[in-house]
């Protein structure tokens, strides 16, 4: 037998870390966004729509930045992290540079991605400026842009150096676009703290007409929600699951939607379809459900599955879903409002295909129930 | 004066691990890949060289595979990393894969990459083909490709899962190549271990010859002094700039030789250019540096800047260094053979480039003196 020379190389672990998180109304200026960027040069990624919105007057100036056009899903893409790079050497940026990601989810997905793998890495500073990038996709590190052939094909886990919400950003907000993220609160809520589920139900009106007490009151405990769950389990291999919460059978229903409905109403809609399962399992109850409908639909969020989506082909998706196992997605699941149900240390669930096609049934049938 | 809501995430660190170095001849077997793959689907990353060399007989019916062609820096692009993922893509792989990088260097670079940002990261298995890599790159954890417009643009720090080094992939490689790989040995001996450079020195009939037994010791030491490097510094700060030895400018060398040199024949050159920068300094001498001319010259590796690469080039290009700081880069120098000279904790230094520029014009009128 042929002598073989084993030994193991040691990698050393990352330091423990953190980042600030900064919420006001109206406090988008350069001079704060470079209290964080260490004298680092700073790169500016945002999108046709942020620009037009002139978030900031003194970015009229600023020359070091790219704006992603069109905005939105069809742009987040490889090519286009490949062009901000480029973007970037053009303009001499070099390993001191640091990224600010200024807009919605995608613009941070992209800078995120694109100072993740920009010279093996600088940092990234974000300023989510939608109520979703505001309540879920800044904090966490998940980044992640598409292929030709699938979503988020491309992507790496890089932590921001800080990140920034200005509540006024969301005042220029098309309605729909505003109320959609609010799932995501709602969502928050019902996972992990039952104290914040009431305050949206006890604030709806002042939410709904974007008051900036209501909205920086908002940002804080999203991202504090957030924050718990990604501190504990940053690389998604467990309890950072039920931030999936409602997004099993939404993701389905959003692909099938064709872009006609928005992110948040989808999981608006895979929200009801979670507590039509735990109903089922014995772990739901009617009049809870109720409680999260009726918000909901104040939030004027869809709760049932819209008729040109047929029930095979959502379950036809689900199949494939990113985190099936052996073929069939586990799901996220709640025991009560504000108490994510957890069984043998797990986050996420198996829940046997008669009871999700029941779910989805009783959704395409009637505003759920 | 606004109220500012502030507070910080957590970010975890992450463990500390190891991996393992596995060193033998003609080891290369499905099942010694598959025993580092835990359960992980194995796509295999290689190029067309490496390829009809035909490594291993049991591959012929891989089909989970991508081919690199053509073979060298020229594909060590972000395209072709596009193009390993969405060729993963095609053939159904997910998060649950492992990428196996088979060949030299730029195989490597572009297996680490694609394994790096692959749906946010998948193990990387590292089987490197060529002197070069199984002396430098297969261990630290370093990947970069090229962007249309510089070297290295893309890039993240991802450590392997595993190398397997087979010295049998060494036999078919073109003599110059083989050789060139062999100054990155030298290299490995001058910063950090005179006993290794004396190995080397009292070897070279059997390592021109490439015998089995000294060729493992040779990849036995490269990776030994390596890792005691990248283990110390993983991420660059400071220590590591040491393996960066006759690199300074030996990269601006390889560069004007426009591909006529070989990585390593330029390498060769820039330590020569760095025991002169030494002896110019105080802290090396003329026997010492013959010592290192002649070990070089047994091995045929060069040790004198060709007629047709400028001095004014060089110093022009020297200037751009990536590593340089306020336009001109740090050296990393030796104090004696085996021991990196460092002052104030440093491993890189500045240098009057008036020295800088008399040991380019030694260079280039004689051999070395």
């Amino acid at each position: 037998m042929e002598e073989l020379i084993k030994f193991n190389v040691k990698t050393k672990p990352s330091e423990a870390g953190e980042y600030p998180v900064v919420i006001g109304s109206g406090i988008i200026s350069k001079p704060l966004i470079e209290s964080f960027a260490e004298g680092r040069r700073n790169f500016i990624v945002t999108d046709e729509n942020v620009e037009s919105a002139s978030l900031c007057s003194e970015f009229k100036a600023q020359d070091d930045k790219f704006i992603i056009s069109p905005a939105g899903e069809i742009s987040k893409n490889i090519k286009t992290v490949i062009e901000i790079v480029e973007a970037m050497e053009a303009a001499g940026f070099g390993r001191d540079s640091v990224i600010t990601g200024l807009g919605g989810g995608t613009v941070g997905d992209m800078a995120g991605f694109a100072a993740a793998i920009f010279k093996r890495g600088v940092p990234v500073i974000h300023i989510p400026t939608s109520t979703v990038a505001q309540a879920d996709s800044s904090i966490g590190g998940k980044t992640g842009v598409d292929s030709s052939i699938s979503k988020n094909a491309f992507g790496a886990f890089h932590h921001p150096a800080a990140v920034i919400i200005d509540t006024h950003t969301l005042k220029t907000l098309p309605e729909r676009e505003y109320l959609s993220g609010l799932a995501e609160s709602v969502k928050h809520g019902l996972i992990m703290d039952s104290g914040y589920f009431s305050f949206i139900e006890n604030n709806t009106a002042e939410l709904i007409g974007r008051g900036d007490q209501a909205l920086k009151h908002l940002a804080k405990e999203n991202c504090r929600i957030k924050a718990r769950v990604v501190e504990e389990d940053p690389c998604e291999k467990n309890q950072r699951r039920i931030l999936n919460y409602g997004h099993t059978i939404g993701h389905a229903v959003e692909t099938l939607s064709n872009c006609k409905l928005l992110h948040g109403e989808c999981v608006s809609i895979g929200i009801i379809a979670a507590g039509l399962i735990e109903i089922e399992l014995g772990i739901g109850s009617k009049q809870r459900l109720e409680r999260i409908e009726n918000l909901l639909n104040k939030l004027s969020l869809p709760v049932r599955i819209p008729d040109y989506i047929s029930k095979d082909d959502i379950l036809s998706l689900i199949k494939h879903d990113k985190k099936a196992v052996d073929g069939w997605p586990r799901f996220a699941l709640i025991e009560d409002i504000g108490k994510a149900y957890t069984k043998g240390g797990q986050w996420a669930h198996p829940v046997n295909a008669r009871l999700v096609e029941s779910a989805v049934n009783q959704l395409k049938q009637q505003a759920a129930r």
